[in-house]
């Protein structure tokens, strides 16, 4: 089940350019972290009980990098925590929705899978499940 | 200030199929708006202290048809709530970021801005200050 939106992801070409923007909406950065493993670097913006992700890609060939290429800088995908992410993803997948990953994988804090954006009306959507 | 995020929104193009599919998410519809002066009908979907608001323009030439008719379907805009509008636009600008709205506009649930997204990195940022 769906229990609050966790973060907001945003594509971004160059990230201390970025933060310095939300700085000035008065956003601070909490922490950075390089994902090598998957050429982007992360800056995590938090606000009220959500955060904004801006995302950087480090190499091309990547989801980012593609993204970045083919649409530009922006909103990327939105996540929600979900208190059962098994369950869910058999409640989605009942539902008709397309599920990008059938097996959910290990994210940064916590279990994930995402939906196909074509069952979301365009909406890239991450669901996630926190490890205790 | 900013203080909280209050919704994300998101344009369709048939807001009946829109809310099927995120009812397939376990989301719920609180209440739908016909919005005669801007030609879009909206959905509610609230989720913990935040709500997605699908859009669905119901007219050609006006912005929200324009999103669609040049990106498709998608994440349109993110909504903070902020406790004094008047002076975080004042801060916003003296930040060197591009207003939308100069002067404050009367909103369904407040008083909103618009940040210029190219200010922000493609993402188009409302600000909104609730009436009391």
């Amino acid at each position: 089940m769906l229990k609050r939106l966790d973060h907001i992801g945003i594509v971004v070409e160059n990230i201390q350019q970025a933060c310095q923007a939300y700085a000035g909406l008065g956003m601070k950065v909490s922490h950075m972290l390089d994902l090598p493993t998957k050429s982007v670097t992360v800056a995590f913006l938090p606000m009220g009980d959500m955060e904004l992700e801006l995302l950087q890609p480090n190499a091309t060939g990547s989801n980012i990098a593609d993204f970045l290429k083919e649409n530009g800088e922006g909103l990327h995908h939105i996540c929600f925590e979900v208190t059962d992410l098994d369950a869910t993803l058999q409640s989605v997948r009942e539902a008709g929705l397309i599920l990008i990953d059938e097996v959910p994988r290990q994210g940064a804090t916590g279990r994930i899978a995402f939906i196909n954006s074509e069952s979301t009306n365009g909406v890239l959507i991450e669901l996630m499940e926190k490890t205790r």
